[in-house]
């Protein structure tokens, strides 16, 4: 890879350097067709302008095959092409955009391209990158898991017997998967307000236990044949990328609907995830174990990976900006901390003959570390409600407010070569009372 | 509606009388293109076939802005346009189809059209009616909720608190959804051999309690905006039409996983629907009302019904036919064996705003009776896989063999103007051992 870019502007703690290269779909204001693009420093670069260049073949010689495959308005189809394609690609990127380009005439030196293709991120909105057809939500994170678990069930029984057997997970909705910036509507639910009261009286009303989690999310780049399960240690060939996703979780409706077949209208309301696809490739570097557990029984045969390494340790953080506008960092927690890597819950999702489509997302469950500094959630900060999250401006929170504004924030690498995700943004609008 | 049709050979007994009229997307030897059809007794007829005529404009006035709706893989543009086009589009096949239609010269008198659109049903090829975007899978069948409740948890804890106050729903897997006819692969699953031992230990192997559930499933015309939840007396306008749906279920894995966030890979290896979506005008006549509880507590007001009749009388049954291929209807239970209409079940699932788009499928949950000749599963039938369901052929069941075939069938109406559903079928083949 090249060491530097010709393009300007770009700060060296910018999570878009030249070694991240990510993908995703946008629109301008002047052409609202969504189309394939990469980020670099501040600018978009137009992925599908580059294809229609007449001499494009030239330089992505390996995509003459598939017509402008950046010309959509989904990832999906760039997706399926497989690894070695988006490897190529992210190649070719950083070959054009390096100040030493071995085709200095196609993009560097073109004025005229240059003016059209690469565009200031300000100037653009981005969108879903993919169709998403199903979204599984795994629960990977021991110590969230632990920390919520002694809470609502005890410590003795926080953790099930299965989980360190398999990676606990379940079938979350789709359709209400939106983009980082889209705005989040305060839902409405059936509520136990005593819970001491017997027999037990839901209410009707606005969730006032508002909460976040904080997970990665990893976008299927090819899926499997019905039937067929996938090995967890060719998983990596079904990986497009990753992505920082922001699960909303309303606890009081949780909490009421849960038992005994998992959360339903506490989660479907919205999930927000980032805009940029982060390819497996730019993520290689920062490859780390996971949680290691004391006395954790032997693995099943089909879930044993031969790379010890098998997650990220990736960097994240939590940002809740107030209506009033002060902001503070309520969380900062590594990717590592995770009991189960994706290769592993894409194994143990397929197993039994599962198919995955391109486009398919899976998240980790929510992210926490083992200090309190760490915690994915407001349920935890806040010790399931009981104790207030102190914030700049003099204010506190146990759970959101209306006008309250969270981002997430993840990146890896030294300054110049960051590989960051960018935000992962949504602000909480009011329910209207039923 | 006409009372007799021209066409030839309608058996009085078949699902698919000029009163039922469905919708589904076929192919054929000679056109592999997937199509709009509907049914008329032994036969299938081309919808796409008819709105190609030169002069379907006149007998289709109100689909002229459409294009040809029916020139599609999926009936999904179609259920967009509403009810009320629904309805039309019926009730004009309904005239094309009678002895005595006001457009004679269209089909009844073209012999080139009705050779070219009118095909034997055993030339067709069925296929999903739908692209299924979220697929949700409800627990409306009390009489099974209790049953297996009881079996799993005892009959003191067989229901939550929560169970008589909100229709109880988990988000599935729409990719698994295979049409009737698809063969359904045994699942391999962790599964734990000895409940006894301490500690817990899964061991990987084909499930060895594979079964079955019978259940109505439901799919949407039109979505809701998101953050904007589906009124309870307005849900019809966003139902599309009906099939049953056979949710294969791993009981041995599902038993081992599901604690606490729900049902996963004991599920998501398959579900299988029937390929003809039955329109709600279709059932209409044969409303009934659901299961009534003594003592049950008052509902809320978002899932308060006007209509006191808000399920359906439809008889189904269960037929499962062995290798040796003896068939015997081990169950005969109607859909009205239901706490909660779908009005509820969508009023309840938009009620936080999670957005409904069309296509997306939602199932009762199982559906069972009051006695034990109305099991909607094995798991009952059996009780728990402790007694034998006696077969013809000499043969017994406690969950289902490799080769066997599992057969849904569901019709109301009588002789003549019966509304069925055709088949909903699926049969087992082998897990390869890992």
């Amino acid at each position: 890879m090249a060491s530097s870019t010709w393009v300007s502007d770009v700060d060296p703690e910018s999570d878009f350097s030249l070694t991240n290269i990510p993908f995703g779909i946008a629109t301008t204001s002047d052409n609202e067709a969504p189309r394939a693009v990469t980020a670099i420093g501040s600018h978009v670069l137009d992925l599908k302008g580059l294809l229609d260049q007449p001499d494009a073949g030239d330089v992505f010689p390996y995509l003459k095959d598939h017509g402008n495959v950046f010309d959509s308005t989904t990832l999906n189809k760039f997706a399926e092409l497989g690894r070695d394609i988006h490897r190529q690609v992210r190649n070719t990127i950083q070959d054009l955009l390096s100040v030493d380009t071995k085709h200095p005439g196609f993009l560097k030196d073109n004025a005229e391209l240059r003016e059209k293709a690469l565009v200031p991120r300000t100037k653009v909105k981005m969108h879903l990158p993919m169709h998403i057809g199903d979204y599984t939500d795994f629960y990977a994170g021991y110590h969230h898991a632990f920390g919520v678990g002694s809470m609502w069930r005890g410590p003795a029984n926080a953790l099930q017997p299965n989980y360190t057997h398999l990676p606990v997970g379940y079938h979350g909705r789709a359709s209400s998967i939106v983009v980082s910036g889209h705005p989040i509507k305060r839902p409405a639910g059936q509520i136990i307000i005593d819970p001491a009261a017997e027999p037990k009286q839901p209410t009707v009303r606005p969730s006032q236990k508002l909460d976040i989690e904080l997970e990665l999310g990893c976008f299927i780049a090819r899926g499997n044949a019905m039937g067929t399960p996938i090995d967890v240690n060719k998983a990596d060939d079904h990986i497009f990328g990753y992505v920082l996703l922001n699960d909303w979780s309303a606890r009081d409706i949780q909490n009421w609907e849960y038992v005994p077949l998992g959360p339903f209208n506490g989660k479907n309301f919205a999930s927000t995830i980032s805009p940029w696809v982060i390819t497996p490739d730019a993520l290689e570097p920062f490859r780390s174990k996971g949680i290691e557990l004391e006395g954790r029984p032997e693995l099943q045969g089909y879930l044993k990976e031969a790379r010890a390494e098998n997650v990220f340790d990736v960097r994240c953080e939590i940002d809740l900006t107030t209506p009033e506008g002060d902001t503070t960092t309520i969380s900062r927690v590594s990717t590592k901390n995770l009991l189960w890597s994706f290769p592993q819950m894409l194994a143990h999702h397929t197993l039994g003959g599962c198919p995955m489509r391109s486009g398919d997302l899976l998240a980790s469950g929510t992210i926490s570390g083992t200090k309190p500094s760490e915690h994915g959630s407001l349920l935890e900060m806040s010790e399931g409600g009981k104790k207030d999250v102190l914030l700049a401006g003099m204010d506190a929170r146990k759970f959101l407010k209306d006008g309250d504004t969270v981002t997430l924030r993840a990146s890896c690498g030294e300054s110049g070569k960051r590989v960051g995700f960018g935000e992962c943004a949504g602000r909480i609008f009011s329910a209207v009372s039923r």
